[in-house]
Formats: structure tokens, C-alpha cells, sequence
């Protein structure tokens, strides 16, 4: 039987296996389509170690002529991503929130703008972080599952998506959607999410792997050249933006993460997560 | 029983009233929000004395730290605002017509650009400035009565919507939808507003007030300082092009009011409106 | 009994014929309203001498103070237009590709700017350019058979779609559904296009110039002035846009079709063509 790393549909073939911490990362040279399974428990926080693990497996991915297409899911059961990890942002030196703000804009930068096609198979939850990383690929599948929920709900937490987030979202649910939905810090059940174009369609979770290796394929069906430049029209402006901006960013990012009331407020809301374990 | 103007739903509290001429402004203390109504017979039209009264409301209250939202409705029946009030734009001096457009952008500027909740319960029809008003909200409820219509019809009178009113437009139904409403001058009833997103949800008339109380408690549930900074992220860029530009903005406006073919349409739909009568 | 030229429900009048080789072009001079029939067999390829002959039907009517819309549609069946015609592009002289390069923008700047109320009715397929110029309409109505279809479908050939396509269709569509079918080069069957926003509704194919006639009735009977200074404000930023970078745009294409690479990719696509036959 086929290794459940294996997309259904694909003929067998050799795997490359790049073995890491967080990241599970497998190649399947013959379809061209690699497999990124998040597997960093309880909840794959983007740590600095997890965010720094999949800017290289990106690279790599990147720099590798085998590689075409990369699905990007959990290993864990429930959760895709449950965000930035806010043991980063709390407590900490000024040199490490400079260290990991620009770990999260390093990632981001190579997934949004990856060559690659990027198919996200959110096979749980996905707040914050993790719904960025969603947003960033091509193409979102979502288990049908409405206990699943998606959204960039920073507000909740008293904080502020910094604006390469917001256009990210902007870009794929519209302004209004956008405007609304993080002034609310909304995590979105998987049917909202479906109806609000979050995410682009729902299956059964037993199908989603199938499901995701089929819009690969599709995806794939189109020469590479074409493709990525067309990608790049799409998506240069934003890049560019948080590339203009990039040292910026940090500061801003530094300066208000920071601030004692909102280290209080990261206090308080880790307080709350520990009482409902 | 709770006073007409005491949200259903929220405690009773020491209500303090700004008593104006055109507009009734109730704050509820103990809930942080106010009721502001527009009393302005026979359809509330935003004449310099009400757009003057309006902005004056809106800064009291936003300098007042006891107020976190404002609902904003008609004391009048079937109409919400009829819009910019013609009678100042027709036969009046140069001075006068540069007055009258500085007083709507800086009702603009104040509301678009609130730091407060702005939920508008639309309890009537609502055209052109009226629309404006309502979009500049962060949020629409309108009473679902398919005789009320919304829209920027400013088309339909010879006279076209100006910047600010139409990116405010298209930040929330989108380019397309806008292209198509404003070069029409749609009215749309709203059954069909509701379709194009220009409001976010239709009520029965009765259930209107229960409903924006309890969307304001909502938007009230997160914290101000997210909250506030993620609305100014998204809104920033319309608000500082009509502060870039106003004084040019002005003058586009008085030359083009005073042209005498604008006069005439003018006042051949003042005659008009007087002859429905 | 009218003339098939004729739109239905306007009154008879008389007719003034531009007649040309590759479009049909009659004026009513009564109703104001043009027909523009594409009649370039077998499939309304937007040849340099199409482009040419598109570009000066437009002017003439623009010029034309009786004129005040334009229906266009094609006199073939199962075909609107084909797009770009790839004989233009391939074994061609640089020079060649210039000229035809500034004849795709002229018609573009011309379509999209026009002053005259624009409807697309859409009685065929529409892949690629034909595309284009039903996006560059202010109205899409389009036969309601699935097995017509509509879409910038440019990677599927290994080429680009312009910028200022992209903008054209984003404008349409928004920024998601632009960046979904641009990489995937979609081809959308009518019910699918409808459901995308990228026409505005669909009919009955015998019922479409009758439809046509009714939009545009419905178009003109706004103000020509008012109406006007909307669609250029809606459509200034895009149009200025290319008009600001059309030398560096031509270049660009150039260089892009000249690549052995591309002509390689063209070749191949024309000999599939001719199999299918």
C-alpha cells in the first residue's frame, strides 16, 4: 500500500526524506511534489527553531530542479497551526523579538513568494500564524469539519496583524471581508471560512490528501515559466512592500510588542490557554 | 420599561443627552454607547447646519472617554438621510459652496475615520450622502423593508460622486460592483443591497434596534487599542488622500457645482422632487 | 420586420453602415446605439489588421456625436473571438511584433476609455484577447451554453497575460479570482463565468441582442456627462497606467516573444490547432 506520505493517485517512487525537527519534509521526485507535515506538538507554534526549520526546508524545496509543487499539512490530529508561538513575544530581549520578528518576515516571504506550487491541506484549526500560512499558497482545502476554524484573530489576543498580513488576506478575501473580519478577530468555522473565500473548498478529512494531490496535478498541468511569472504579477506588489520595509517592520514590531500592556496582555491570555488544558 | 433609546438588552444607566436641533445624542454611560438620531424632518437631508451638528457630535463623543460606540438611525419614519441637502448647492454664492463641501468632508474624515464602534442601523432608504454615511460605518443593518433603497445615485441627478465617495464604496462591495452601482446611480432596495454587500445584514424593521445593540456588544467584546489600530490600518490610505487633497477637492467641487449646466439639472429634480409632492 | 442589426424594441431608423472587411459596424442614429459585429472567419482572430480596423470603427463612433453606445458581437457562430491571433507572433520580424504589440494596446486604451456606454454581448467562445475585450465592456451578457467558454487562458500557451490585462480583470473579478485563473489559465464555461462575476449575467443565445438592447436602454438613460466622469474615474488609475509605461510594455512583449523558447511553445499550440481540425 502506499505510504500515507504518498499522494494517492501518484505512481510509487523514490522519496527523498529531508528529516528535521518540527518538519517532515518528502519529495516524491518522480511527481515532483513534495509533502510538508508540521509535527512540532502539542499545537505547531511557529517557534523560532519550527520558523527557521521551514524557511530552509522551503529554500531547499526552492533550490531543488526535482521539486515543482509542495502540500503543506499537519501530522498532528486537530490543529494545522495554532500561530506565532507566544512564549516568543513574551518575557524576551529586544534582540530576540528582533530575531524571531524577522524569522516570521523570512518565512513569509519565501512561502508567498515561492516559484513552487503551494497547496495548503488545513486539516485543523489555523489562528493567527497559522491561517497566514494558509493564505500564503495557492491554493486551501479544508477538512469539513466545523469544529476546525481559520482566521487571522490577533485582535482577540489585543494585538495587531502587522499590514503584510492584512494584505495578504485583503488579497485573497477582499477589503470589506478583511476590515471586518480583524477588527473582530474572527476565527471562522470551516463552512464560514468556505462561504467568506478563505479557504477555496471543504472535503471529508479522509479525502483530503486525495484531494490535495488532484489540484496539485491541475496546478501542475500548466508549464512552470508561465505560471511563476504570472504568480509574480500577482504578488510582487505586496512582497516588495515588506521587502521596502522590512527593518522597519521590526522596529515597529519590537516596539509594540514591548510595550507592558501588551507583555500583560500576552501574560493573561497564556494564563487563560494553561486553565483550559 | 427601557427608554426608546436604551438598547434593549443592556442595563439601565444615567443616559446624558446632547441635545442639539437636527440630531438627538443619547450616551449610556454605564454601556459605553451612544444612540445618536438623526431628527432632522422632513428627510433628514445633510444641510450645512446638520453636517455641522453631525461632526460636533461625533467629536464630544470621541473625546469622551465614557463612549466606546455609537449607533447611528433615523428618529424620522422611511428614511434614513436623504443625502447632501440640494438647496445648498443650487443658487448659492462660491463661499457658500466652499463651506457646505469642507463641512461633508469633515463629517467624513470624523466618522470614516472613528476610533469609535460606528454600527448604522439603517431604518429607511438612504441615497447618495445617506449611503456615504452608512458606509463610513463599520458595520450596516438594514431594516428589511424592499421599499428602502440605498446607493450612491449621484449619477442620476447629472453629478458624479466624488473620490472619496466612491473609495469608500469600493472598500466595501468591491470594484466591480461600484463601477457598475455609481456609472448607473443604482437605488438598490434592500433585498439587493444585501446581495451586493453594501449592507451587512437586513432585520425586520421592529427588530433593528435589539439587533445593532447586540452587534455593537460584539465589536465591544475586544479590546479598543487592537481593535482601533487594526481599523486605522485599513482605512488609513482612503482618510489621508482626501487630507492630501482637500483643499483641491474643494475646488473641484465649486467649480463643477457652479457650472450652469450643473445649476439647471440641479434645479430641474428640485421641481421634480416638489411636483411628487 | 428589423433588421437583425436592429436591437429590438427601438424604433426603426435610419441606419448608418461603416462597412468594413473584418467588422460590421451600423449606427442608429435615432436610438444612438452602434453594432459591432465581428466577421473575420473562421474565428474572429484579433489579427493586426482586426486591431486596426477595431481601433478606427471605435474612434469613428467616438467622433460620431450621434453615437452613444456600442453593442459588439460576433456574426460567427459558437465564437465571440479567439484572441490574439498567434500568426502575429510567431516567425515574425521584431518590427512586426512592435507594431502589432501598440495595434493590441490601442484597441485596449480605446475599449477601455471609451465614453460610449460599451455592452459585450457574449454569443460564443471568448478565450485569451476575446476575453479582453468583453472585460474591457462597462456590460458582459453572455449565451447561456456551456459549451461556450470565457478566460484569460494566456499560461495555458506558455505566455503572459500584460499587466494590464490582469488589472483589466481584476477590476472584474477581484484580486483572488484573478490570481486563481491567470495561473491556472481557465477557460470558464458560461454558468462558471457567471458565478465568478466575469459576465454579468447569462441568457437564452436567441434572446441575447434583445437583452443587449435592454441594458443599454437601462445605460442611457443616465446623463452621457455624469455617467462619463464616473467610468473615467473608476478606470483612470489602469488606463493612465499603461499610457505611462506603453513604450516599456512593448519592449517587454518583444523581447518575451522573441525567445526561442516561446516561439517554440507558439509553434507547438498552432500545430494542436491544426490537428484538431
Amino acid at each position: 500500500p502506499p505510504s500515507p506520505l504518498q499522494p494517492p493517485g501518484l505512481p510509487l517512487a523514490p522519496c527523498r526524506s529531508f528529516s528535521n525537527n518540527k518538519i517532515q519534509v518528502e519529495l516524491n521526485e518522480s511527481s515532483g511534489v513534495a509533502m510538508m507535515k508540521f509535527k512540532s506538538p502539542p499545537v505547531n507554534s511557529l517557534s523560532l527553531e519550527f520558523l527557521t526549520e521551514f524557511s530552509i526546508s522551503l529554500e531547499k524545496l526552492e533550490n531543488n530542479r526535482a521539486c515543482r509543487g509542495v502540500i503543506i499539512t499537519s501530522a498532528l490530529p486537530k490543529v494545522f497551526s495554532s500561530g506565532l508561538d507566544i512564549t516568543e513575544m513574551c518575557g524576551k530581549s529586544m534582540e530576540h523579538y528582533t530575531e524571531f520578528w524577522r524569522a516570521v518576515q523570512e518565512m513569509w516571504l519565501r512561502l508567498y513568494g515561492s516559484n513552487m506550487v503551494t497547496v495548503a491541506a488545513v486539516n485543523g484549526s489555523s489562528p493567527a500564524g497559522g491561517c497566514l500560512v494558509a493564505l500564503s499558497c495557492d491554493y486551501r482545502i479544508m477538512a469539513e469539519n466545523p469544529k476546525f476554524s481559520i482566521g487571522l484573530n490577533e485582535a482577540q489576543l489585543g494585538i495587531v496583524a502587522p499590514f503584510w498580513f492584512k494584505e495578504t488576506f485583503v488579497n485573497v478575501v477582499g477589503h470589506r471581508v478583511a476590515e471586518r473580519s480583524l477588527q473582530l478577530g474572527s476565527l471562522h468555522p470551516a463552512p464560514e471560512a468556505l462561504k467568506l473565500g478563505l479557504v477555496d473548498e471543504l472535503v471529508p478529512e479522509e479525502k483530503l490528501m486525495e484531494k490535495a494531490a488532484a489540484v496539485m496535478a491541475q496546478w501542475l498541468a500548466l508549464p512552470d515559466h508561465a505560471r511563476q511569472l504570472t504568480k509574480t504579477m500577482m504578488r510582487k506588489a505586496v512582497l516588495d512592500r515588506l521587502v521596502a520595509h522590512r527593518e522597519e517592520d521590526i522596529k515597529n514590531f519590537v516596539s509594540f510588542i514591548s510595550k507592558e500592556s501588551i507583555q500583560k496582555s500576552l501574560r493573561m491570555y497564556m494564563e487563560m490557554l494553561k486553565k483550559r488544558k
